[in-house]
């Protein structure tokens, strides 16, 4: 039995994806029934539900040492991957950390301390890892191990379902904005970016109650994740531009209403969660008992409906198509 | 309750590993009995047997692209990173595969081709990965995943065992040195550094026949590794120098006999497996078998002892402490 495989959404880096997929689908799967989900979705699922994910974080791609400190670059390259759980509602067991690092100690152990904290916020041991000296950029990578009874996946969306998303957008991307532009961002944006909530618990209780077809964590940004939601789930999602939910910080650092947009839209690494929920099952009271739980919001912010990729409708009715998020092999540095 | 860990053996990279490890301990194991057996081993273990591990490999530090095509560069990394699988007796599951790389499409399938290939030679499935720019160096890193139903650490050598080793050794760090010293190794000692074979079936015949009270993969090279199972098992290994079995390929491309000793027992990236077996159960008949089956000698290379570390008895008698193997931390590129 090959495993199910998951369709990916817009972008080259997802192009160079489907084209190593191809490759491997050619090759047969020779572990056979022991994996129930392959490559395509935030992790992959072995048989028991184990989710198994991977996270590659790179010096001047993913953060700058001007920027942050080595405690925080390696808070959030682990707090990024832990979140890969969230998107699965999985339960967290461990993470292994490989490093790649100019030959410095102390630059390591300081990274390890902060994986080591994100590990601790989200409940997860320290299980292994690996490390090696690195000629130029450091390089971290996070495997992260969870588990889930029933994993959510990408592809569980139906027509008719609402898309709804947790908390506010586009602080991450505020704070890089600022910063690459020689300004120093305010604290909420500095803290969305460096201390990203991997929304672990959030997404078990929404799982847990039956509220989620489908389920990502906003990674690349709300538009091309929605994407991979729309790809994988054979559907067309409908967002509603003025129901975004657009983070104060992320308004500060825009120009105006419509940059605000972009950068919610399209900004990135926010690692909140988008997920589907049949129509009518998400209601008011629910909405406020996850409020009062996790101190933030539940937006619906758009429709599941036929057809294939990503509409936003403006406040005149307009619907026009979004571009992607953040691709590797299509932009340059953050 | 908090997984066990295992000892480390000597040298300035695993100094660092061990005051992670002391930061590790000092946040506790947040995820108590999912985890059998955390850091320190060449995999982490998690309940039901579950074997995982994470393998970085850096341009310029593990490879150089003037000695490899990419193709043999994702093939190395993928089978140093199974053979960690192997030091187990694990059966392979899969492999994730993170890659960093200049935003050059066909590199990065060219790097996947060889990844997929020694997935496919050692029966395990790719199960996702992740794919970044790097403004520097190619980087690639390999989860693999495995299961065994009882893992063989490298804790559990005892005084009176015997030590053995698969295959002959040398041949990789022979390859390495003719590049460095811009000579052309000869085709064993190339095939031996670009399509090193990760010992998995071995392994499993052995441990399947209860042959096996420690084991390790030879990565770091014989000596270094050696001081891993005498560190984790609290004893003495004591290696016959005359008994290491030394390829051919380090034979030619060394000074002399010491020489080629010393590629032996230091050059690491032989892949072959180390492992102790208490006196007289691997007898003549079952070491012919072995052969028989995997085309690879078995040799017995020394005795284990109370004490502690690596000691080497030369052809006089006399006995010498051994250096440790590859460190990142204190040697430079290969």
């Amino acid at each position: 039995m090959t495993a199910p495989r998951v369709e990916l959404g817009a972008g080259a880096e997802f192009d160079i994806i489907r084209r190593i997929l191809v490759q491997a689908d050619a090759s047969g799967d020779a572990a056979g029934g022991a994996v129930v989900l392959g490559p395509g979705d935030d992790c992959a699922v072995l048989d028991g539900g184990l989710c198994i994910s991977v996270d590659m974080s790179i010096e001047d791609v993913h953060f700058r040492r001007a920027w942050l400190s080595l405690e925080q670059i390696g808070y959030r390259a682990a707090a990024a991957a832990l979140s890969d759980l969230a998107a699965m509602a999985a339960a967290p067991i461990g993470v292994l950390a490989a490093i790649g690092c100019p030959a410095d100690t102390d630059d390591v152990l300081r990274i390890m301390d902060g994986i080591g904290a994100a590990a601790r916020d989200a409940g997860a041991a320290l299980l292994g890892g690996d490390l090696a000296r690195s000629p130029g950029p450091v390089v971290i990578d996070i495997v992260v191990v969870g588990t889930a009874d029933r994993p959510v996946l990408r592809s569980g969306a139906r027509a008719g379902d609402d898309v709804w998303v947790t908390g506010r957008l586009g602080a991450a991307a505020a704070a890089v904005r600022e910063w690459s532009t020689g300004r120093v961002p305010d604290d909420a944006a500095v803290l969305a970016f460096t201390r990203p909530v991997p929304r672990i618990a959030a997404a078990r209780w929404l799982a847990g109650r039956g509220l989620t077809s489908a389920l990502i964590d906003l990674s690349d940004g709300l538009a091309g994740d929605a994407g991979h939601i729309a790809a994988a789930s054979g559907v067309q999602l409908v967002l509603d531009a003025d129901q975004v939910p657009i983070h104060d910080a992320a308004r500060a650092a825009a120009a105006d209403d419509d940059d605000a947009l972009r950068l919610a839209l399209h900004g990135g690494e926010d690692y909140e969660l988008c997920f589907t929920a049949a129509a009518a099952t998400l209601d008011g009271a629910l909405a406020t008992a996850f409020t009062e739980q996790f101190g933030i919001e539940l937006t619906r912010i758009g429709v599941v409906r036929t057809g294939s990729g990503v509409m936003l409708r403006g406040a005149g009715g307009d619907v026009t198509s979004t571009d992607g998020g953040y691709d590797h092999f299509r932009r340059k540095t953050p």
